[in-house]
């Protein structure tokens, strides 16, 4: 038994907004009682990850990470269609994944205690991020 | 309901090969009408990945990161049994993972506009690539 | 139908402990006969990599990679709460990914040869990890 549904997160700029709630709401009133949560965002350039959801510094430091492993703007890019954010984007986001499952049992994910669900935009700017969530159980 | 298929794909050096067409395929004359299209490469120095699929240019220059994140026969190696790819290939394969997964819904694949599905091979030789479709709907 | 099961690897500093016989034993004696078997793991310093299991100094050049990645004790990070490890396994635990599906047939896991399903710890001292097997066929 599957079951989807789509929803909408508008970002500002880079960072992780936090999904987790969303997510679980999903879950509780799923048909499928047990199973796989999995998500999906219809992007290239955002992505979506599990971190640590306690200390906000993580965050910061993996935005820290993310512009040594792919800077904004370098010269070395043939990609700059849509500015100096545009290739480091889509290399971000080949590093985070566009595709993620977490399982669950009783209507409620089986997270640990200090994960959280995230969708992290790689773009500079403001954008609408489209997520499909499947549930199999 | 599950159902499995596999396919192989020749690969001919580095560099991403758009598989979307072929996965589509699968999915639109699949038993299960909605659900998920897992898919699983049996290598480990190649992977997949989902990414811009208009501009050439942005594999072009995921590849000068690649080079970056894991040069060829770096003097820091020690495993380099076939080669000054080999272990660049390992590493490659394990940031771009090997196992994927995308919702689809009425025989179609709920990708965005512009993303594709692609195998990315990460070594400089010719290779055969066996890949393994998992549809559960 | 779907299938849940949980168990807890102990980890002696960085590296990766290898599961596949673990996992194949789940899928050896699980109901679906056919299907997908995903692992979950319930932290955010450690991870699940698919990589080649034949020559160990593979996994010792990732290591030499990883610490390049995600440095310990950077002094851009803020995020030091456990020490020098804290952050760079964070770090390291996104590239990895928590989250990873393979697929199976007649009771047994569809991996290639040469590959080998890892727990890999990031941090640098002991630690409990649990895991959560979700199996759907």
């Amino acid at each position: 038994m599957t079951e989807q549904h789509h929803f909408t997160i508008v970002t500002h700029g880079r960072g992780a907004v936090d999904i987790t709630a969303r997510v679980a709401a999903l879950v509780a009133r799923a048909a499928p009682r047990a199973g796989l949560v999995h998500l999906f965002v219809r992007h290239t350039s955002c992505g979506l990850v599990i971190t640590e959801n306690a200390d906000p510094d993580v965050r910061r430091d993996l935005e820290t990470l993310f512009a040594r492993w792919a800077p904004d703007g370098d010269p070395a890019y043939r990609h700059d269609t849509e500015g100096d954010d545009d290739m480091a984007a889509h290399a971000r986001s080949l590093l985070t994944g566009v595709s993620l499952a977490v399982p669950f049992a009783a209507g409620r994910l089986l997270l640990g205690t200090w994960q959280g669900i995230y969708l992290y935009e790689h773009r500079t700017g403001s954008h609408e991020r489209e997520i499909v969530v499947t549930l199999a159980g």
